[in-house]
């Protein structure tokens, strides 16, 4: 099968390169990029040696390459003029925001523009692997979710599902760094962010917010989160706290029962409620580690991914893998390194 | 003047020894260990240089010392036994919690272990030193407050007083790693700290969280904290996050209001509404920065000190200049390091 | 086939739990620890998930597991015990510097003690994989080098063997904190070595010198280094720099044909002159990379490895495949990650 | 007295602000900036607070000011134009390489560009204070060395005099990556230099291989140096091991001697060959630590500076004191921040 990689040189299209490049069902990848057209990739990239061959190739080369799945890891709004060109030729997993929302007016209420391709809103499977595998099985266009949602998401919508979560919720959230990508800013220079940390765009003001709002909604369950993003000087890792009034009374096995229903059979969520998970135990893997502490008629939710896989890269794989019928690890790792 | 630190060679103590010795009100200095009695200070703590002459002493020695203030960075339950021999000889400002609680038990089942020592309970002030000046200036037992309580309390309590928060309170709080002390554990190495982050003791299982609660409570108004720490990989700092339903509407003027009206004057507290804080602004001094965001009816502090500093050492000083009739910002910064 | 991992709760045995895991020659693996028989494997090491089953078993349940392969991540004169009870019947691939060298005497002036089992040692093959692969086909003994020796060395041997290098010769190291292993320690703390580097050990002081010199004295010319080592804030990775005054004149080229012609065919050797290194570029990796400056009639090397992988567990799975004749990179990877 | 500081929004300008604002003999400050003319200071620089009033004001408003000191921390060949209105009226020191040199050439030769202001070469004194502390109390026109041959001249230079180094010299140097400015580039992202570590520009191709070559030529022993920076992942400090033949045979003794003849009286240079230094003793300090190695015929000399401060606006200041005849550290520190 072929592969192709749109924005092959920002963190996650380089990450994307490397997961496919040991994919044992990907026979070649197309390195896609407007700034490095002709550039050999492993001079381009030089953490790459002896895995990818080749040049980066611009995109009007790229119809020549016939790609079965193309990995879109373009900035917002930038990879809307292709999706005409190969929409029905091969399966396209979307990372940026673009296809996410249901409603044009919700996605430009977030992110504050209008919409360049208001035509494709509606027709993708939002791709939180876990909740729409089915769907993801059918669908030739995925909008992979953020990393802010796939991380609050996993252990709130089962417990919004079963009835024990609705009202106010705080959802406060730790991200490493590379979520905000490879640009030159004096704000995400080493100096900058080392030793030093702080909350950023809460609330409305971070458009993850309502991403995460919306697929709450879906439930059907009346709620209102407050969502409230951090930075901290790590490179990959994100984790988070949600506080829930519960709706009903739970024991710790109550949930412990959820989740395992609704996750026992994934092969990337680690339940375990006797240890709160820590974002190095799941560096570099696709995993979603959760656990909880129940505290009287409260409840706090604890989840950690990797920002880069699980929250981007590492998920997306996850989505062509269900979408192909692969086995869903392949490609990836459960397990974390050091 | 003639001051001494007892637990000299721990982190608040080494901090403590670099205030004391660049205060122009401080004559003299005695560094009291158990460990290193003997011991040239500038051999032990090889960040010293030039200021400090003499070696360790030990608690028997200090007694021929007369020292006028005495900070107590030992342990908790440490410092008990040497009460005895000082209090009323020497103003005493205790970094522990040993007597930073009212009743016995608040202490005994926060720390979970008897008070050895509980004659004193309720002698000391609670030395947070923007709500309790007046009492320090009279008092010659100070406990200074915790970190987390320093850095949730500022931004809480004038809300408390002026009728704007009650019922359930959400406190996210990340901390630096030196707030667990200068002690050998496998959990607190480089390898196991850099690039990771986590929550820890939740709620009920952290022991400032009643630290928290009982000074809200004095404030006369019902409320529920719900208190997370969070170990994120920074050597100093404090970030607290708190989110509140507010009990009646508010414009930014009326909480900016508020907060001038209460810190207006003190000289290490900045409010600013028009940035959130971020650690590194404040690195080295003893600051408190505070800001906050209203949405809807609900409303986001964001609050942040150096956990070290206005978290231990800085405020005990601080505590001591107000005791003593000092200029308060003697021997402290209010500018943050780079 | 079947596989033993001795001290499997220290960083180069997790790593190897997590390498042999994903080794598709591997069938089964025994986790042996001293520390942790009996705890399920996946509870001891919290980044596993789905990957290994069962329990960290003792050294005498070893024994009725038959394996065809031991690693020993034991430290130092901790393996010996248990050659014994192996030599004969598994290949031994000893990761300590038990049997890195072939003269008691050199052993012992370097480690400063005496050696516990001297029947083995000469016994072993010095496992730096590119300069020994044919012995290492033929040994069940293999003594995996250090990982300032293997950095070191790659660079410095073809220019011995060549005729560029003699004489007095300046190795400058630095290393991530992971090479001091996890062992509770107050000068590995994240406080202390945070924001900090320092020199350590330098020249006879640390015991890697020795081993250095004595495979460069193999090759017949005289040479003296001076190795001093260096701690950064760096979880994993290494990086030498080596300043030779060159025995006979040399252009980039003459440089670059030396080292085609010893490592183009290594598949973790990556010469690049156009650019220096990086550990970034190779984190994750078994790869060592190489460049060069020539200064006038003195040339620096640069090598860069990741000391857990190259420097230990990587290396010591190379050489288990090049003793079985498994393809050498497998279980391995070319291409670092972010 | 009055002081001005030129690019007063870069890292060593915001460092010069902080210091100065404690000076005892300063009374009123300039902040100049292109950038921010007509901002608050404290908005400008939020880690300010309480201690310095005002706006940035432009290079026109300072003729008004009539300062007594300049600072200028601007990039290279960027302050020339300025030399000739403030020349004569004010003392300037200038942290950037432009008058470093004696040589239009060698200027031009290590900076690769033609020197703007030819007339001023040769009029400044090189501001290595404990070098030429004489000189610079008689000097209107200070040029403050770089942090690289601060740091490498200052254990070397006695070396040379008393006669034990000459010939072939390798300086290794490891940087904080503030000393690669407050500028936005990729390369020095937070997530480019974490976990991360390199040379760069080694030998000539380094500008201050030259600046120190230049020095020691002025003992009149032959030399060679060849220079080899990198970068480390700490925001600040500097550690550079040097190894050289010794040119007599030296006991530890002899080279006390000497270190404690040449800076026994130095304020900040801490001479200690029991414990090599480590950066985080000096973080935040004016000092350079000091000790060596004796390993037969050669010596690794180990030195350490706070990039920021002995390595550039800490060295300014304490220029400024000498010249004026204030206490040499006045505003500055010789004890290391935690």
């Amino acid at each position: 099968m072929k592969a192709a990689v749109l924005g092959a040189t920002g963190y996650t299209g380089m990450l994307l390169l490397r997961i496919l490049s040991s994919h044992k069902d990907i026979k070649s990848i197309a390195a896609v990029s407007t700034s490095a057209v002709g550039k050999e990739i492993e001079i381009g990239d030089p953490g790459l040696f002896n895995n990818l061959d080749g040049k980066y190739i611009s995109i009007d080369q790229l119809h020549n390459y016939n790609p079965d799945v193309i990995f879109s890891a373009l900035p917002h709004l930038a990879s809307l003029p292709f999706y005409q060109d190969f929409i029905g030729k091969a399966v396209i997993i979307d990372l940026s925001a673009d296809l996410r929302y249901e409603k044009k007016s919700d996605f430009e209420s977030a992110y504050g523009t209008a919409h360049s391709a208001p035509e494709y809103i509606g027709k993708a499977v939002f791709g939180l692997s876990e909740w729409y595998r089915d769907d993801v099985q059918g669908s030739d266009l995925i909008a992979n979710p953020g990393c802010y949602p796939t991380c609050s998401l996993l252990p709130l919508l089962p417990l919004f599902k079963e009835g024990y979560a609705k009202g106010n919720i705080s959802i406060n959230a730790l991200s490493g760094i590379s979520g905000a990508g490879k640009k030159a800013t004096i704000n995400n220079l080493f100096v900058e962010r080392s030793e030093n940390c702080n909350a950023y765009n809460p609330g409305k003001k971070h458009r993850h917010q309502s991403e995460i709002q919306k697929e709450l909604d879906k439930t059907g369950v009346e709620s209102s989160i407050l969502f409230t993003p951090h930075l901290i000087p790590i490179r990959r890792g994100m984790f988070v706290t949600t506080t829930v009034d519960l709706s009903k009374k739970a024991e710790d096995s109550d949930i412990n029962n959820i989740y395992l229903d609704y996750y026992g059979k994934s092969p990337f969520i680690k339940i375990n409620n006797d240890r709160i998970p820590e974002t190095s135990h799941l560096w570099g893997s696709n995993r979603c580690d959760i656990s909880w502490e129940i505290c009287g008629s409260r409840i706090i939710l604890f989840s950690a991914i990797d920002n880069l896989l699980k929250g981007a890269s590492g998920q997306a794989v996850q989505n062509m893998n269900i979408r192909f019928g692969f086995d869903e690890v392949e490609g990836l790792r459960t397990w974390g390194d050091l």
